[in-house]
């Protein structure tokens, strides 16, 4: 819910207006240029901004890294460096946006969620970052620094790697699918919940029980929320005629697709199994009502005739010389009389319950 | 259910009848006119309808706007000022319209909700503003004058402002940002109330509880009503080739069109999160049902097989020459005897009900 | 379901057979013709089918209104007389078509359902009129002569109406639109049942509100029915590059067509608040219950105890000489203990249930 | 689920091997000609396969109809003599297809189901009919030889019926239609049974009415199986551009396509109104159950306490000097007394539960 | 669930690396060449992959089949000698894709889902099948090597079969179909279960057949996850312009995709009456306990009362002057009347709960 309330902050400003919506998530924000070609190989932390001009119109292959969101001034002049729209601005520093994608004249824009799974809260956290593709550069913003990206990096320092021979579209399409990769790590984690779940249903269906269940049914609505719109996010690079994705990486990024398809169907399948869980967490609530009033409804059959027969001979008639007076008290064998008359009827009872396959 | 019923007032009349059709929210009808461009900046407030006419044909920018839609001869006025389609007329005076678009020769027409959220009430307030953008010319006609439009007002009165540079498809733009700006607001809002509630539903579920839930699912069905149409309102103006709509504003309205969207999805989100509350409530009420069931079994099966053991021994048999005549009352630890059996019942019973994990 | 029976009973025939299918409503066909243009109007009601030939080519715009359809062979002959195809002719007489539209030649077919409320049965009444609209010419069919229509017949009496002044495409969307209408305080009228079953759910749910709240969502289905179908009617008559439409009046029919949009929107919402009804009628039910309950086990396991020591200083244990002989029986506040016991019993279980809260 | 199972006899065999796939339905196979134009008139029984080859070319129209399918060697011959493609005799041998269209170079070929309702046994027959729509020639296959086609058949034989006068493609129509025509009459049982079923559950809701009521679901969902994808067929049929289907018959397919979908319709409206019976079945169980409840809360909650009271006054305390020794039972109106004293608890327990409106 | 976890594993590694994800099924991996034309006809196992060469460029028809795929090198050194993208040999490797198709200049690359039933665990087993369709050449991969192939290799030993007449792609076809035709003996197996299933639930319904349940019901949806994905595939390989697929042949995979269409139809079909079983399963859990409930109810409603009077009679009022002290006891048919009285409220209870139908 945090998305919707710190977006109303903005309300009534002009839009394309540069403000950080989100909460500051590290101390300071860092610049890391990364520049090569087939054969050369550079590495800088960039301190003041400035120094983002000689890369303009660079022809090797830049990827400017942005860690932290909260210096709105910083971010925005970064992008004016590279002749972002306003509105990108805007958007890349409003961290609650829905992952999308916008075309522009000389770049393409695209946001995306970074998830996390917080073993120890059980929850997930959501990390958003938005990545400008534009001609020999990559330019990507992120709200922390996460090291999802190290694996591109590593395979961008060895020479003979592939990507150092293709062009930015692929950096970018790496980037994408180390993105993607992490989707299939909470996947995985999810599915371990939810057996875990499904054997506690079994063996002991509890409220705590539902309520984990709901937990995990709140968590996949929220991993279908950042995946969803990221499928036609791929598949609108995949379709659109731009000549900043070449024809090699339209391949790759088809690839990427079918990989979000993947993770999308293996949401769905949660999505049903938990739903089946529920049925079954309902149904057995009622079998376990079924249960105690079967409980009670022996207990109670069995013993209140039985009590009825001690309640009658308790009886105070003493007319004596009437000979219904209550013969029984008198017979010689009338206390194991009455003693045999509950026995009876406590077995007639137990057959009665029986034949019904209550016991 | 209001919108239908004031509808049907106009049955028989004839389409393109200016008729109003809502109630009367303000007293008085007010007519606004801004008209600026990047050097001039006018405002004033008309006492007659004539007033309008210079506008007409003026090359600045002009934003005619209406408070307070009961008369519906001065609407019309205005509007035939303006070379209005009558069934566009009807449509302003009808407040219970869809959000839509029309597109006519000289003129876009579109209808959209705006919401407020009465914190006392704690319901929606729903007002409807329709809004003509014509050649250099916006008309908004609203129900009530709120201070929705203020930040735009403001905006235009900054003669460095870049709505001073821009067309008058930008202010129109600028005005329904600001709608849907406030959806957020109500979106934040809605958000706290579902939160309030779970809190409640995990301390106390009661039918108030309940209430309270479908209180708020009817809400986000009406947000809902006035959100989805709105959607196709903005991308219709996004992609119509019309003249009057400029290249520049389209970036504008995608991204409007992309907040939209982001309502949308928080609605539906909302949605799924108050489905699962609804299960959790109906499921916790099987769940009290049960305690209940089972704190009476539990008394019901200890005490009356113990009540059936006084009542054995409250039995009267009295053949003082038989042996079987009740020994125990005369054993000489007869009363701990029964007593004692007693106990042991109730002790057996406990192990049962602890073996069948109900304690 | 009437609608199924009626079909079949034409089985086998061969199509295009003219048959009329359905109950006869009214006693007579009755006939009537409007003829007018910008400066005449002429109405008359015909006796024989070959009064219709004259207006067969008339320039002026002609509307033929035929009340009643059980005379087969009438319909087929002014069905003939404007050349309308043998399945047209099937079509009209069969009062159980859903609503559609065709495109033939020389003229448009189209079906659509009046509806009235019984207000005393609370039903829906369902009526089917078929439209023909062919050069200057407009052929209504109905079951009955309702007074939906009278609204249009006085506009064309007046001269100066400008109905009088554009063409029959024009007359034909007036009718539609006067069956819209009419949809409108359906929909008013099913809105405050909706309304007053809330408030009787509220105050007492029984099994009678329930089959209440079946009924209404029963005839939302049938609005629907008959309301579906036409927006495509509707949105067809609004594409379809047919010389028969003119482009003024297409406007209207958009306007048209959102109405009827606006009347599946209320229908939807309406089935969502049903189904919420139907929710909270369910869990009303199993609250109910709950509170029956409770007062059972509470009234159980407070006088259960009770009755157990009253039943065990009803023993008759007798050895004088034991001094476990039931000593209580000979204290001397041995009745004020026992009772003073069953008292403390009660009170105990009192606070217990006060601590469970359902007290 | 018979068409799953007898499908698999097949599996391993070459694609395009004629094999019979389901129970022989009647004895023995046969063969059918009529030939006819619009002035002559023939029908002939088969007794060999190759008396197809005269009519190969005639330039009459000719239908040829086989009745039984299990002979899969005579049903290839004739296939053969008609130059069908071996995937076409393989359906046409295959009778748990789904409804489907093929186009093939000279001919049309379609599956159709025609439906039967067992009165006796409640149930639906099934019966698979091929259709080839070839130059001047339809060839039928039907599993058993049914009545259905007879009234077409009376139609050819009368000189001065439309379909002497029109192609084989009108034939082919009518063919259809009769099939559709027969599904109306399944709708009208299923109707009638689900009224019935409605006033059972409104008496007396048992798990008997359950099952019926599940039973009529799954019929509706073997009906709709057999529809849903014949509407598909029907407007593919109508939409090709195939010389083998004239205008004229088209307009005739447009209105078979409107027949299916208001077959389609009403099994759609079956469906919401089996849902809505399903409602009131489970509510109708909760209510019981809450009867029973009061019930049994009632008499505990009255006689319960009356119990304590006759059990206080049957306890033994005596020492007779004590005033405190249940002095109630010397009183000189100590029974009355006791016995009013039960008197006011049950008034005062009938008073509470009437206040609580379970009474 | 294991698609996702192992899928994890190769997270961070270079898009289009060669590593295998999914466990090893079989000890040692076999590749086998069927090489075949209308005349000739070999077979060999392939020792080495250097073997694969000569049949590079070969004219005549070649089925390369590569058993087990867990020595991913060897799986690459095939696939680079028929010139396949990195892309593909990953998907190749990775046996946890969804059934898809992919598009590539020299050849067609698609997944399918090979289904088995343990007939033991009543579990499905999936394995994947990938197929490489290229000029004159198909290579399929397989997890292990199964015997759903062995029918088409049969027919292709049979010089006279029609698979050998054709090319590539109608052996591609071949062993899509021998794919597919398993499915319906999975389908076969599944609706025997349900039947099953359903007269367990009409006999005795137990918390166990809801288990049972629930795992059909799972087994659906994985079954459906691997055919849903399938049917594009293939109508994706029907509508796709490639030369690679002859116009014959297309006729074939029409078929084939009409068998998939059916398959899937029978899924939801199963799928419904799983949910109808989910309901009636429910509501006998309900049914029974209303049963439970009826027996306490009568139980107790009758022998509360009579234990009342007998505790009546067990009173020891003994004020021996008053009128009022307790007569019955003295009448000379005083017991006889408290029996006759407690038989009276016995019967009179039996007709109470006869007319409210409980018996």
């Amino acid at each position: 819910m945090q998305s919707v309330k710190r977006r109303s902050q903005k309300a009534g400003l002009s839009p394309g207006t540069a403000v950080h919506v989100g909460e500051q998530k590290i101390e300071k924000v860092k610049i890391t240029v990364i520049d090569y070609d087939q054969d050369n190989y550079e590495v800088r932390e960039m301190q003041a901004v400035e120094q983002c001009m000689p890369y303009r119109l660079k022809p090797t292959i830049t990827w400017i890294n942005i860690e932290g969101l909260h210096e709105a001034s910083k971010i925005e002049e970064v992008s004016k460096c590279f002749d972002l729209h306003p509105l990108t601005i805007e958007d890349i520093l409003n961290t609650e946006q829905r992952p999308k994608i916008e075309f522009f004249d000389n770049y393409i824009f695209f946001v995306m969620k970074m998830l996390s799974f917080d073993e120890q809260k059980r929850t997930l956290n959501v990390e958003q970052v938005s990545l400008v593709l534009a001609e020999n550069k990559v330019i990507t913003f992120q709200e922390i620094g996460g090291d999802v990206f190290d694996a591109v990096r590593n395979r961008i320092k060895n020479t003979k790697a592939n990507i150092r021979k293709v062009g930015a579209d692929y950096l970018a399409y790496a980037l994408m699918d180390a993105v993607v990769d992490e989707y299939f790590e909470i996947l995985e984690k999810t599915g371990d919940i939810i057996e875990e779940l499904e054997d506690k249903l079994l063996k002991r269906p509890s409220q705590d029980v539902l309520h984990e269940i709901h937990g995990i049914k709140r968590q996949t609505i929220f991993l279908r929320r950042a995946v969803w719109p990221l499928r036609e996010v791929i598949s609108g690079l995949e379709r659109e005629g731009t000549s900043l994705i070449k024809g090699t990486t339209r391949i790759y990024l088809r690839d990427l697709h079918d990989h979000t398809v993947q993770v999308i169907d293996a949401i769905e399948t949660f999505r049903e199994m938990i739903s089946g869980m529920l049925d079954i967490y309902l149904s057995s609530i009622s079998n376990g009502m079924n249960e105690v009033m079967k409980v009670l409804t022996i207990f109670a059959s069995i013993f209140i005739p039985m009590t009825l027969v001690s309640g009658i001979y308790g009886m105070n008639f003493n007319n004596e010389r009437s000979p219904f007076n209550m013969p029984e008290l008198n017979w010689y064998l009338g206390y194991p009389f009455a003693l045999g008359l509950m026995l009876i009827i406590a077995i007639a009872m137990l057959f009665f319950f029986r034949k019904k396959r209550w016991l």
